[in-house]
């Protein structure tokens, strides 16, 4: 069981990655996050100093969860082609999880106004690629490591079109033909 | 020339565009582009009765911007392949439009919120597949019509990727990648 610290830390910036999902950035104060977290009012003072605090750490809160999937993927997904990976991987995230790929979005654009905010996220993007590439030799599957930093903007665009469109829009068959696209452009010979 | 108040629309959507590069969705406000654009108080409110419909005449300017400077390429770029003339769209999207794509895409997150401004942009983008297929025809690229609207969502999502990092980080050889990429997701055999 993690700390009860880290529990808190994880209720306050997932209200957060709600908020930013439902009333864009704008909507996240350290006053809505305790509302919508169901904690008395102060609490997210004492975990962030300020709203930026606030917002870097619920850019790596995504990230972790994102990273998470990832891994579980990995372990359920022995024997699958990259295709299916990627296909599942953006369906489940423009579905399931849409509010946390909205949240990352609005906060990428927000990060343009924000130093320490484009500092987090330029380095939970090098992390990514990083992540990516290990995932793919763990699992066997022949994507050139160089074409990984170029996959991951391709599947980051391919997910901003999906979560952006309105809800139940997401169809399995185009989620298909953009993860074929994604991987046909790192691998020609791979689909 | 353009009859007057299609000259005063267009200052003051360019306003509003320059806005929400800057300040988000959340600076743009009649008073704001009025004051943006040095036009007198309650002119924004002549031409927009209200807050959407300003926002949802700013979305209908980017694309028909876009538009045009897609039919310019056209004009000047007869010969060139697939792969330069997106290349050349994105880095110039990405560095002297740059506004312009921020624009879109902080209004295509605010769509989520705004009946109105979602089915402007859904059909701003059923027109832009149907312009892309046209332009393709015209220039005589060997791009399947049914590839195109793949090509259109990872061209968006590129595009997101560069304008929503720090300026001065859009790198030529990056930016060519990613159009090699986007072809040859379209057309294994092309580049």
């Amino acid at each position: 069981m993690p700390p009860p610290n880290d529990l808190r830390r994880a209720q306050l910036t997932d209200a957060a990655i709600a908020l930013l999902a439902e009333a864009g950035v704008h909507g996240v104060t350290h006053r809505a996050v305790e509302r919508r977290a169901d904690l008395p009012a102060g609490t997210a003072s004492n975990y962030f100093r300020s709203r930026e605090a606030l917002l870097v750490a619920t850019a790596e809160r995504v990230i972790a969860l994102h990273h998470a999937d990832m891994s579980r993927a990995g372990v359920s997904g022995a024997g699958a082609t990259a295709v299916d990976l990627i296909a599942d991987s953006l369906f489940t995230a423009a579905t399931t999880y849409r509010a946390r790929y909205l949240a990352i979005f609005e906060l990428r654009l927000e990060s343009l106004r924000r130093p320490a905010l484009a500092a987090t996220l330029l380095a939970l993007s090098d992390a990514t690629v990083a992540f990516t590439r290990q995932h793919h030799a763990d699992l066997d599957l022949a994507i050139p490591p160089e074409a990984v930093a170029t996959m991951v903007a391709l599947y980051g665009g391919a997910l901003f079109s999906l979560v952006s469109a309105q809800p139940g829009e997401v169809d399995a068959v185009a989620v298909r033909g953009l993860a074929e696209a994604i991987v046909r452009s790192a691998v020609p010979g791979l689909t």
